[in-house]
Protein backbone atom coordinates (compact mmCIF):
# COMPACT_ATOMS: atom_id res chain seq x y z
CA UNK A 1 0.00 0.00 0.00
CA UNK A 2 0.73 3.65 -0.68
CA UNK A 3 -0.28 6.55 0.78
CA UNK A 4 -0.15 9.82 0.85
CA UNK A 5 0.00 12.41 3.18
CA UNK A 6 -1.07 16.26 2.71
CA UNK A 7 1.08 18.98 4.21
CA UNK A 8 -1.27 21.56 5.84
CA UNK A 9 0.56 23.23 8.79
CA UNK A 10 3.05 25.22 7.02
CA UNK A 11 3.63 28.90 7.09
CA UNK A 12 3.38 31.55 4.06
CA UNK A 13 7.06 30.83 2.42
CA UNK A 14 9.28 33.80 2.35
CA UNK A 15 12.67 34.64 0.36
CA UNK A 16 15.54 32.38 2.82
CA UNK A 17 12.84 30.62 4.70
CA UNK A 18 14.96 27.71 5.66
CA UNK A 19 12.48 25.09 3.79
CA UNK A 20 14.00 22.14 5.02
CA UNK A 21 13.09 23.21 8.75
CA UNK A 22 9.95 24.40 8.04
CA UNK A 23 8.92 20.79 6.18
CA UNK A 24 10.00 18.77 8.99
CA UNK A 25 8.03 21.01 11.72
CA UNK A 26 5.15 19.97 9.38
CA UNK A 27 5.87 16.10 8.98
CA UNK A 28 6.24 15.99 12.90
CA UNK A 29 2.81 17.91 13.54
CA UNK A 30 1.15 15.24 10.91
CA UNK A 31 2.77 12.35 12.66
CA UNK A 32 4.93 11.13 9.81
CA UNK A 33 8.66 11.18 11.30
CA UNK A 34 11.17 9.95 11.13
CA UNK A 35 11.01 9.39 7.28
CA UNK A 36 11.51 5.57 6.54
CA UNK A 37 12.87 3.62 3.22
CA UNK A 38 10.35 4.50 0.15
CA UNK A 39 8.98 7.67 1.76
CA UNK A 40 8.96 10.60 -1.44
CA UNK A 41 8.82 14.03 -0.08
CA UNK A 42 6.74 16.68 -2.82
CA UNK A 43 7.16 20.02 -2.85
CA UNK A 44 5.28 22.21 -5.36
CA UNK A 45 7.55 25.01 -7.50
CA UNK A 46 5.76 27.63 -5.89
CA UNK A 47 6.97 27.55 -2.11
CA UNK A 48 10.39 26.61 -3.60
CA UNK A 49 10.81 29.57 -6.04
CA UNK A 50 8.76 31.98 -3.05
CA UNK A 51 12.10 30.12 -0.51
CA UNK A 52 14.59 31.39 -3.66
CA UNK A 53 13.07 34.95 -3.78
CA UNK A 54 12.05 34.45 -7.54
CA UNK A 55 9.08 36.74 -7.26
CA UNK A 56 9.03 39.72 -9.38
CA UNK A 57 7.30 43.11 -9.28
CA UNK A 58 5.76 43.57 -12.84
CA UNK A 59 6.33 47.35 -12.48
CA UNK A 60 10.03 46.56 -12.71
CA UNK A 61 10.09 44.79 -15.29
CA UNK A 62 10.64 46.95 -19.07
CA UNK A 63 9.26 44.55 -22.15
CA UNK A 64 11.47 44.75 -24.99
CA UNK A 65 9.82 45.22 -28.37
CA UNK A 66 9.99 41.47 -29.20
CA UNK A 67 8.16 41.09 -25.95
CA UNK A 68 5.06 43.43 -26.89
CA UNK A 69 5.29 42.13 -30.48
CA UNK A 70 4.32 39.17 -29.20
CA UNK A 71 1.86 40.20 -26.20
CA UNK A 72 -0.26 41.49 -29.22
CA UNK A 73 0.07 38.59 -30.56
CA UNK A 74 -0.79 36.23 -27.29
CA UNK A 75 -2.92 38.99 -25.64
CA UNK A 76 -1.30 38.98 -22.67
CA UNK A 77 0.82 41.24 -20.08
CA UNK A 78 3.96 42.36 -21.99
CA UNK A 79 5.70 42.73 -18.73
CA UNK A 80 4.76 38.69 -18.24
CA UNK A 81 5.74 38.30 -21.71
CA UNK A 82 9.49 39.56 -21.32
CA UNK A 83 9.65 37.61 -18.34
CA UNK A 84 8.32 34.70 -20.39
CA UNK A 85 11.23 35.31 -22.55
CA UNK A 86 13.69 36.09 -20.55
CA UNK A 87 13.08 32.82 -18.89
CA UNK A 88 12.95 30.52 -21.81
CA UNK A 89 14.85 29.23 -24.70
CA UNK A 90 12.08 28.78 -28.03
CA UNK A 91 8.69 29.71 -28.48
CA UNK A 92 6.91 26.18 -29.01
CA UNK A 93 3.40 27.84 -30.11
CA UNK A 94 2.20 31.25 -30.01
CA UNK A 95 -1.34 32.04 -30.29
CA UNK A 96 -4.01 34.29 -28.89
CA UNK A 97 -4.59 33.32 -25.06
CA UNK A 98 -1.58 30.67 -25.79
CA UNK A 99 1.94 30.71 -25.09
CA UNK A 100 4.22 27.84 -25.06
CA UNK A 101 7.75 27.77 -24.58
CA UNK A 102 10.88 26.00 -23.91
CA UNK A 103 12.30 27.07 -20.35
CA UNK A 104 16.28 27.07 -20.18
CA UNK A 105 15.24 24.10 -18.18
CA UNK A 106 14.28 22.24 -20.95
CA UNK A 107 10.58 22.08 -20.44
CA UNK A 108 8.29 22.78 -22.54
CA UNK A 109 5.44 24.47 -20.82
CA UNK A 110 2.62 27.61 -20.97
CA UNK A 111 4.09 30.59 -19.84
CA UNK A 112 7.53 29.26 -19.43
CA UNK A 113 5.78 27.99 -16.01
CA UNK A 114 4.86 31.95 -14.85
CA UNK A 115 2.26 31.89 -12.18
CA UNK A 116 0.50 35.08 -10.92
CA UNK A 117 -1.86 32.90 -8.77
CA UNK A 118 -1.76 32.34 -5.31
CA UNK A 119 1.35 34.64 -4.30
CA UNK A 120 0.27 36.29 -1.65
CA UNK A 121 -2.04 39.28 -0.52
CA UNK A 122 -2.15 41.94 -3.24
CA UNK A 123 -0.01 40.26 -5.80
CA UNK A 124 -1.79 41.26 -8.94
CA UNK A 125 1.28 43.18 -10.00
CA UNK A 126 3.40 40.10 -9.56
CA UNK A 127 4.81 37.17 -11.07
CA UNK A 128 6.49 34.24 -9.53
CA UNK A 129 9.06 32.31 -11.73
CA UNK A 130 10.51 29.15 -11.62
CA UNK A 131 13.40 27.54 -9.10
CA UNK A 132 16.81 28.21 -10.57
CA UNK A 133 17.35 24.62 -10.68
CA UNK A 134 15.02 22.63 -9.07
CA UNK A 135 17.00 19.18 -9.32
CA UNK A 136 19.87 20.81 -7.95
CA UNK A 137 17.08 22.11 -4.94
CA UNK A 138 15.75 19.03 -4.75
CA UNK A 139 18.97 17.57 -3.80
CA UNK A 140 19.67 20.18 -1.19
CA UNK A 141 16.17 19.84 0.44
CA UNK A 142 17.08 15.99 0.17
CA UNK A 143 20.79 15.65 1.99
CA UNK A 144 18.85 18.48 4.53
CA UNK A 145 15.92 16.13 5.55
CA UNK A 146 17.58 12.70 4.92
CA UNK A 147 21.37 13.81 7.22
CA UNK A 148 20.39 11.98 10.46
CA UNK A 149 18.86 8.81 8.63
CA UNK A 150 20.29 5.51 6.60
CA UNK A 151 16.65 5.38 4.88
CA UNK A 152 16.30 5.40 1.19
CA UNK A 153 14.38 8.71 0.64
CA UNK A 154 13.62 11.12 -2.24
CA UNK A 155 12.50 14.44 -2.95
CA UNK A 156 10.50 15.74 -5.99
CA UNK A 157 9.55 19.26 -6.48
CA UNK A 158 6.40 19.46 -8.68
CA UNK A 159 4.38 21.46 -10.87
CA UNK A 160 1.50 21.18 -13.04
CA UNK A 161 1.63 21.45 -17.01
CA UNK A 162 -1.01 21.39 -19.64
CA UNK A 163 -0.92 18.71 -22.72
CA UNK A 164 -1.12 19.26 -26.15
CA UNK A 165 -3.98 16.80 -26.83
CA UNK A 166 -5.87 16.53 -23.56
CA UNK A 167 -7.62 18.60 -21.48
CA UNK A 168 -6.71 19.92 -17.70
CA UNK A 169 -3.85 19.84 -16.08
CA UNK A 170 -1.76 16.87 -14.60
CA UNK A 171 1.64 17.04 -12.15
CA UNK A 172 4.90 17.10 -13.50
CA UNK A 173 7.99 17.23 -11.77
CA UNK A 174 10.63 19.76 -12.19
CA UNK A 175 13.56 18.67 -9.98
CA UNK A 176 14.26 15.38 -8.53
CA UNK A 177 16.78 13.43 -6.66
CA UNK A 178 17.22 10.06 -4.53
CA UNK A 179 14.92 8.28 -7.30
CA UNK A 180 15.31 7.40 -10.56
CA UNK A 181 13.19 10.23 -12.29
CA UNK A 182 13.21 7.88 -15.44
CA UNK A 183 12.85 4.46 -15.14
CA UNK A 184 14.28 2.74 -17.80
CA UNK A 185 13.18 -0.99 -18.71
CA UNK A 186 15.05 -1.71 -21.15
CA UNK A 187 15.71 -5.35 -22.25
CA UNK A 188 13.68 -6.01 -18.97
CA UNK A 189 11.15 -9.10 -20.05
CA UNK A 190 7.18 -9.09 -19.02
CA UNK A 191 6.16 -11.95 -17.25
CA UNK A 192 5.43 -14.05 -20.55
CA UNK A 193 9.22 -13.34 -21.29
CA UNK A 194 8.67 -10.95 -24.06
CA UNK A 195 10.49 -7.69 -24.13
CA UNK A 196 8.23 -5.04 -22.89
CA UNK A 197 7.23 -2.40 -25.52
CA UNK A 198 7.09 0.61 -22.82
CA UNK A 199 10.94 0.77 -21.55
CA UNK A 200 10.97 4.10 -20.21
CA UNK A 201 8.75 5.14 -17.18
CA UNK A 202 8.10 8.86 -15.99
CA UNK A 203 8.34 7.55 -12.40
CA UNK A 204 8.87 11.63 -11.05
CA UNK A 205 6.38 12.87 -13.20
CA UNK A 206 3.83 10.19 -11.86
CA UNK A 207 4.97 11.00 -8.65
CA UNK A 208 4.47 14.40 -9.12
CA UNK A 209 0.81 13.38 -9.86
CA UNK A 210 -0.07 11.63 -6.91
CA UNK A 211 0.76 14.02 -5.37
CA UNK A 212 -1.53 16.73 -6.94
CA UNK A 213 -4.80 14.95 -5.82
CA UNK A 214 -3.63 16.20 -2.22
CA UNK A 215 -1.80 19.51 -3.43
CA UNK A 216 -4.60 20.42 -5.79
CA UNK A 217 -4.74 23.95 -7.10
CA UNK A 218 -6.57 27.18 -5.84
CA UNK A 219 -8.74 27.65 -1.92
CA UNK A 220 -7.75 24.42 -0.72
CA UNK A 221 -4.36 24.21 -2.11
CA UNK A 222 -1.70 22.49 -0.33
CA UNK A 223 1.90 23.34 -0.66
CA UNK A 224 3.72 19.98 -0.22
CA UNK A 225 2.96 16.39 0.36
CA UNK A 226 4.81 12.94 1.55
CA UNK A 227 4.33 9.86 -0.46
CA UNK A 228 4.93 7.25 1.95
CA UNK A 229 5.62 2.99 0.94
CA UNK A 230 7.18 3.33 -2.66
CA UNK A 231 9.32 0.34 -4.09
CA UNK A 232 11.64 2.69 -5.53
CA UNK A 233 13.70 1.22 -8.42
CA UNK A 234 17.51 1.13 -8.15
CA UNK A 235 19.78 4.07 -9.45
CA UNK A 236 19.18 7.76 -9.83
CA UNK A 237 18.87 10.50 -12.30
CA UNK A 238 16.98 13.64 -11.79
CA UNK A 239 13.86 15.15 -13.52
CA UNK A 240 16.03 16.89 -16.28
CA UNK A 241 16.75 13.35 -17.63
CA UNK A 242 13.01 13.27 -18.57
CA UNK A 243 12.98 16.18 -20.78
CA UNK A 244 12.99 15.19 -24.66
CA UNK A 245 15.82 17.27 -26.20
CA UNK A 246 14.75 19.51 -28.90
CA UNK A 247 16.20 17.05 -31.70
CA UNK A 248 13.81 14.53 -30.56
CA UNK A 249 11.16 16.48 -30.60
CA UNK A 250 8.49 15.08 -33.00
CA UNK A 251 6.83 18.38 -33.71
CA UNK A 252 9.90 20.52 -34.85
CA UNK B 1 -4.72 10.89 3.25
CA UNK B 2 -5.10 8.75 0.17
CA UNK B 3 -3.80 5.43 -0.08
CA UNK B 4 -3.43 3.38 -2.59
CA UNK B 5 -4.39 -0.80 -2.59
CA UNK B 6 -2.79 -2.60 -5.92
CA UNK B 7 -5.62 -5.82 -6.34
CA UNK B 8 -2.43 -8.54 -6.65
CA UNK B 9 -4.63 -11.92 -7.00
CA UNK B 10 -7.05 -11.50 -9.91
CA UNK B 11 -7.02 -14.56 -12.14
CA UNK B 12 -5.59 -14.32 -15.93
CA UNK B 13 -8.91 -12.79 -17.57
CA UNK B 14 -10.50 -14.37 -19.89
CA UNK B 15 -13.05 -13.12 -22.76
CA UNK B 16 -16.84 -13.05 -21.25
CA UNK B 17 -14.88 -13.13 -17.51
CA UNK B 18 -17.38 -11.16 -14.69
CA UNK B 19 -14.63 -9.00 -14.10
CA UNK B 20 -16.91 -7.12 -11.29
CA UNK B 21 -17.45 -10.52 -9.39
CA UNK B 22 -13.60 -10.99 -9.76
CA UNK B 23 -12.35 -7.71 -8.72
CA UNK B 24 -15.28 -7.85 -5.89
CA UNK B 25 -13.59 -11.32 -4.63
CA UNK B 26 -9.90 -9.53 -5.10
CA UNK B 27 -10.70 -6.69 -3.24
CA UNK B 28 -12.47 -8.73 -0.31
CA UNK B 29 -9.42 -10.49 0.00
CA UNK B 30 -7.49 -7.63 0.44
CA UNK B 31 -9.55 -6.76 3.51
CA UNK B 32 -11.04 -3.60 1.47
CA UNK B 33 -14.66 -4.70 1.32
CA UNK B 34 -17.11 -2.77 1.66
CA UNK B 35 -16.45 0.30 -0.36
CA UNK B 36 -16.23 3.78 0.89
CA UNK B 37 -17.33 7.25 -0.85
CA UNK B 38 -14.26 8.07 -1.53
CA UNK B 39 -12.99 4.85 -3.28
CA UNK B 40 -11.76 5.05 -6.75
CA UNK B 41 -11.59 1.62 -8.41
CA UNK B 42 -8.79 1.78 -10.94
CA UNK B 43 -8.68 -1.52 -13.89
CA UNK B 44 -6.11 -1.26 -16.51
CA UNK B 45 -6.64 -1.56 -20.40
CA UNK B 46 -5.60 -4.39 -20.63
CA UNK B 47 -7.52 -7.09 -18.56
CA UNK B 48 -10.86 -4.87 -19.43
CA UNK B 49 -10.16 -5.40 -23.18
CA UNK B 50 -9.01 -8.86 -22.33
CA UNK B 51 -12.82 -9.64 -21.12
CA UNK B 52 -14.37 -8.02 -23.79
CA UNK B 53 -12.61 -10.21 -26.14
CA UNK B 54 -10.51 -7.43 -27.92
CA UNK B 55 -7.83 -10.13 -28.28
CA UNK B 56 -6.66 -10.42 -32.42
CA UNK B 57 -4.78 -13.19 -33.46
CA UNK B 58 -2.27 -11.52 -36.41
CA UNK B 59 -2.28 -14.20 -38.43
CA UNK B 60 -6.07 -13.58 -39.62
CA UNK B 61 -5.78 -10.06 -40.53
CA UNK B 62 -4.85 -8.94 -44.23
CA UNK B 63 -2.92 -5.78 -44.61
CA UNK B 64 -4.39 -2.98 -47.30
CA UNK B 65 -1.88 -1.36 -49.15
CA UNK B 66 -1.78 1.54 -47.32
CA UNK B 67 -0.99 -0.15 -44.16
CA UNK B 68 1.59 -2.32 -46.04
CA UNK B 69 2.86 1.54 -47.16
CA UNK B 70 2.66 2.73 -43.54
CA UNK B 71 4.06 -0.42 -42.20
CA UNK B 72 7.68 0.12 -44.68
CA UNK B 73 7.23 3.91 -43.08
CA UNK B 74 7.65 3.09 -39.48
CA UNK B 75 9.25 -0.19 -39.54
CA UNK B 76 6.62 -2.58 -38.38
CA UNK B 77 4.49 -5.16 -38.67
CA UNK B 78 2.02 -4.22 -41.50
CA UNK B 79 -0.62 -6.78 -39.96
CA UNK B 80 -0.44 -4.93 -36.72
CA UNK B 81 -0.45 -1.35 -39.03
CA UNK B 82 -3.77 -2.68 -40.75
CA UNK B 83 -5.33 -3.27 -36.80
CA UNK B 84 -3.68 0.36 -35.85
CA UNK B 85 -5.62 2.22 -39.19
CA UNK B 86 -8.69 0.17 -38.25
CA UNK B 87 -9.01 1.45 -34.62
CA UNK B 88 -7.94 5.47 -35.90
CA UNK B 89 -9.54 8.28 -37.82
CA UNK B 90 -6.31 9.81 -38.28
CA UNK B 91 -2.10 9.65 -38.47
CA UNK B 92 -0.64 11.88 -36.31
CA UNK B 93 3.20 11.00 -37.05
CA UNK B 94 4.85 8.38 -38.85
CA UNK B 95 8.23 8.17 -38.68
CA UNK B 96 10.64 5.32 -38.57
CA UNK B 97 9.90 3.37 -35.08
CA UNK B 98 7.11 5.90 -33.82
CA UNK B 99 3.28 5.84 -35.32
CA UNK B 100 0.85 8.30 -33.19
CA UNK B 101 -2.63 8.37 -34.13
CA UNK B 102 -5.92 9.61 -33.26
CA UNK B 103 -8.01 7.05 -31.92
CA UNK B 104 -11.64 6.46 -32.75
CA UNK B 105 -11.76 7.40 -29.21
CA UNK B 106 -10.30 10.44 -29.80
CA UNK B 107 -7.07 9.67 -27.52
CA UNK B 108 -4.31 10.56 -29.62
CA UNK B 109 -1.33 7.68 -29.01
CA UNK B 110 1.08 5.45 -29.92
CA UNK B 111 0.04 2.39 -32.38
CA UNK B 112 -3.79 3.42 -31.18
CA UNK B 113 -3.26 1.82 -28.57
CA UNK B 114 -2.32 -1.53 -29.38
CA UNK B 115 -0.66 -3.78 -27.40
CA UNK B 116 2.15 -6.49 -27.99
CA UNK B 117 3.23 -7.50 -24.40
CA UNK B 118 1.95 -9.47 -21.37
CA UNK B 119 -0.93 -10.87 -23.40
CA UNK B 120 -0.52 -14.50 -21.89
CA UNK B 121 2.15 -17.42 -23.10
CA UNK B 122 2.72 -17.64 -26.30
CA UNK B 123 1.43 -14.29 -26.99
CA UNK B 124 3.86 -13.23 -30.04
CA UNK B 125 1.78 -13.27 -32.81
CA UNK B 126 -1.25 -11.83 -30.77
CA UNK B 127 -2.61 -7.71 -30.71
CA UNK B 128 -5.03 -6.45 -27.66
CA UNK B 129 -7.47 -3.55 -29.04
CA UNK B 130 -8.42 -0.73 -26.32
CA UNK B 131 -12.11 -1.61 -25.51
CA UNK B 132 -14.71 -0.68 -27.57
CA UNK B 133 -16.37 1.79 -25.27
CA UNK B 134 -14.56 2.22 -21.72
CA UNK B 135 -16.04 4.93 -20.71
CA UNK B 136 -19.54 2.85 -20.62
CA UNK B 137 -17.53 -0.03 -19.27
CA UNK B 138 -16.50 1.91 -16.21
CA UNK B 139 -19.92 2.85 -15.78
CA UNK B 140 -21.11 -1.14 -16.61
CA UNK B 141 -18.47 -1.70 -13.59
CA UNK B 142 -19.45 1.18 -11.62
CA UNK B 143 -23.06 -0.05 -11.30
CA UNK B 144 -22.24 -3.92 -10.96
CA UNK B 145 -19.86 -2.75 -8.28
CA UNK B 146 -21.96 -0.08 -6.17
CA UNK B 147 -24.83 -1.51 -6.45
CA UNK B 148 -25.85 -2.16 -2.52
CA UNK B 149 -23.97 0.64 -1.44
CA UNK B 150 -24.78 4.15 -0.74
CA UNK B 151 -21.00 5.08 -1.03
CA UNK B 152 -20.44 7.88 -3.85
CA UNK B 153 -17.48 5.65 -5.54
CA UNK B 154 -16.24 5.85 -8.79
CA UNK B 155 -14.32 3.76 -11.32
CA UNK B 156 -11.03 4.72 -13.92
CA UNK B 157 -9.61 2.56 -17.02
CA UNK B 158 -6.50 3.44 -17.20
CA UNK B 159 -3.66 3.08 -19.92
CA UNK B 160 0.11 4.25 -20.43
CA UNK B 161 0.73 7.22 -23.07
CA UNK B 162 3.88 8.69 -23.82
CA UNK B 163 4.17 12.52 -24.73
CA UNK B 164 5.42 14.20 -27.34
CA UNK B 165 7.64 16.76 -24.94
CA UNK B 166 8.76 14.23 -22.24
CA UNK B 167 10.50 10.87 -22.13
CA UNK B 168 8.76 7.76 -20.39
CA UNK B 169 5.19 6.83 -20.01
CA UNK B 170 2.76 8.05 -17.51
CA UNK B 171 -0.90 6.95 -16.65
CA UNK B 172 -4.19 8.40 -18.17
CA UNK B 173 -8.05 7.08 -18.28
CA UNK B 174 -9.64 6.15 -21.26
CA UNK B 175 -12.71 5.45 -19.32
CA UNK B 176 -14.10 7.01 -15.97
CA UNK B 177 -17.57 6.80 -14.86
CA UNK B 178 -18.85 8.58 -10.97
CA UNK B 179 -16.64 11.30 -10.82
CA UNK B 180 -15.75 14.76 -12.52
CA UNK B 181 -12.77 12.87 -15.12
CA UNK B 182 -12.02 16.45 -16.18
CA UNK B 183 -12.84 19.16 -13.45
CA UNK B 184 -13.53 22.49 -14.50
CA UNK B 185 -12.81 25.27 -11.95
CA UNK B 186 -13.02 28.39 -14.30
CA UNK B 187 -14.67 30.97 -11.64
CA UNK B 188 -13.00 29.79 -8.82
CA UNK B 189 -10.48 32.08 -6.78
CA UNK B 190 -7.27 31.11 -5.37
CA UNK B 191 -7.09 31.86 -1.48
CA UNK B 192 -5.99 35.44 -2.47
CA UNK B 193 -9.15 35.96 -4.21
CA UNK B 194 -7.88 35.97 -7.28
CA UNK B 195 -9.32 34.41 -10.32
CA UNK B 196 -7.21 31.00 -10.86
CA UNK B 197 -5.43 30.82 -13.91
CA UNK B 198 -5.06 26.63 -14.04
CA UNK B 199 -8.87 26.45 -14.70
CA UNK B 200 -9.05 22.67 -15.64
CA UNK B 201 -7.71 19.72 -13.71
CA UNK B 202 -7.45 16.09 -15.44
CA UNK B 203 -8.78 14.31 -12.36
CA UNK B 204 -9.24 11.40 -13.88
CA UNK B 205 -5.95 11.36 -15.51
CA UNK B 206 -4.28 11.56 -11.68
CA UNK B 207 -5.94 9.24 -10.59
CA UNK B 208 -5.02 6.67 -13.45
CA UNK B 209 -1.40 7.47 -13.11
CA UNK B 210 -1.43 7.87 -9.21
CA UNK B 211 -2.62 3.90 -9.50
CA UNK B 212 -0.14 3.24 -11.83
CA UNK B 213 2.70 3.84 -8.94
CA UNK B 214 1.52 0.37 -7.83
CA UNK B 215 -0.07 -1.11 -11.37
CA UNK B 216 3.45 -0.87 -13.17
CA UNK B 217 4.54 -2.08 -16.02
CA UNK B 218 6.34 -5.45 -17.07
CA UNK B 219 7.23 -8.28 -14.31
CA UNK B 220 5.77 -7.26 -11.43
CA UNK B 221 2.42 -5.65 -13.45
CA UNK B 222 -0.61 -5.97 -11.31
CA UNK B 223 -4.06 -5.18 -13.20
CA UNK B 224 -5.65 -2.89 -10.75
CA UNK B 225 -5.90 -0.81 -7.71
CA UNK B 226 -8.52 0.90 -5.42
CA UNK B 227 -7.91 4.30 -4.35
CA UNK B 228 -8.93 5.22 -1.04
CA UNK B 229 -10.29 8.00 0.70
CA UNK B 230 -10.28 10.83 -2.53
CA UNK B 231 -12.61 14.34 -1.94
CA UNK B 232 -14.46 13.50 -5.24
CA UNK B 233 -15.61 16.79 -6.51
CA UNK B 234 -19.22 17.33 -7.38
CA UNK B 235 -20.38 16.50 -11.00
CA UNK B 236 -19.97 13.71 -13.40
CA UNK B 237 -18.38 13.74 -16.55
CA UNK B 238 -16.31 10.67 -18.38
CA UNK B 239 -12.77 10.29 -20.23
CA UNK B 240 -14.24 11.59 -23.57
CA UNK B 241 -14.31 15.23 -21.54
CA UNK B 242 -10.52 15.15 -21.08
CA UNK B 243 -10.16 14.36 -25.16
CA UNK B 244 -8.72 17.58 -26.78
CA UNK B 245 -10.41 17.67 -30.34
CA UNK B 246 -9.28 17.95 -32.85
CA UNK B 247 -9.85 21.43 -33.70
CA UNK B 248 -8.28 22.33 -30.91
CA UNK B 249 -5.51 20.55 -31.67
CA UNK B 250 -2.28 22.81 -31.22
CA UNK B 251 -0.14 21.18 -33.64
CA UNK B 252 -2.44 20.74 -36.39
Amino acid sequence: MISIHPLYDLPEIAAGDDLAALLRTSLSSAGLLPLQTGDVLVVTQKILSKMEGRMVDLATVVPSPGAIELAEQTRKDPRLIELVLQESTAIVRAVPNILITRHRLGHVMANSGIDRSNIGPGATERALLLPIDPDRSARQLLEAMSSNSDSRMAVVISDSFGRPWRHGVVGVAIGAAGLPALVDRRGDQDRDGRRLEVTQIALADQIATAAALVTGEGAESVPAALIRGLNLPEGENCAGAIVRPMDEDLFQ
